[in-house]
């Protein structure tokens, strides 16, 4: 996932959001917007993994074939950043 | 949480991934950028939250309250938009 | 999903969980462990589901055709169980 | 985190479920037995990220030092392992 392709993604998520309100606005069938929230969380998620992947295959595996402290930063940043994915 | 509440959480979260939009496109550390995707997850989820809650307290409950066949089929539906937010 | 349906599935993830713990015991690949975790996460939200349905179903819908003070309680009860869910 | 560590954690996270189990067995009230499998699965998710961290730190580290294709292949299965854990 390249960065044309992780904003190609993000401008499609924020129209499913702007979508959600337009459903919201129009008084539409509360279990249909839920379904386009569900969607647009998932998209959400999926731009995260993108993105995960793209920091480890580059930052961190950099900092780690270069040896020496940053390494063990970015490791422990990678890690916390999984954390806070999985609690949101 | 009432319809114009949840408009102004939509346009936040919506803001929000725009946000996320130009960390990408102005190259920002990709760190920050996962700890505001996990932070637009979670505000679209208190979204999800809301619409649900309201939805059980009035066309759920309505339909219990009325009896008949309907309370069944909204039952239901309550459920696996539960199911598809837990997913997501 | 009844209670016995409900016991026989919670036994099954305690047992994906002892198998986890036996995977780490005899030092297995973390990617298969961690495979394994994700398994049994989604096999006990499914119980959630199941048990939540049965909960709106049964607790919830009976409150709310009693109508009454209850019947709030219940519905707002119903709305934190699921957000506690999301979050976990 | 270390083995012993994750073990305690797990043998926690059994004792758990066969708590969630015995809430049904004895009819405990819903809302609560749901609460306990949010905590059952939040406990489960933080033995993830500790093995995950261990396996970054050590497995895919140590690849990535050596360099050449298992690197690579370390680094696709550890993103895949969190979209697992996001989906799970």
């Amino acid at each position: 996932m390249d960065k044309d392709d992780l904003l190609r993604r993000l401008r499609r998520v924020e129209g499913q959001v702007r979508g959600v309100a337009q459903m919201v606005e129009g008084d539409r069938y509360c279990i249909d917007v839920l379904t386009q929230i569900a969607a647009a969380t998932r998209a959400l998620q999926g731009v995260a993994v993108g993105l995960f992947d793209d920091h480890l295959r580059h930052c961190v595996a950099d900092a780690v074939a270069a040896g020496g402290g940053d390494a063990q930063v970015k490791l422990t940043e990678a890690t916390a950043a999984v954390e806070r994915l999985l609690k949101s």
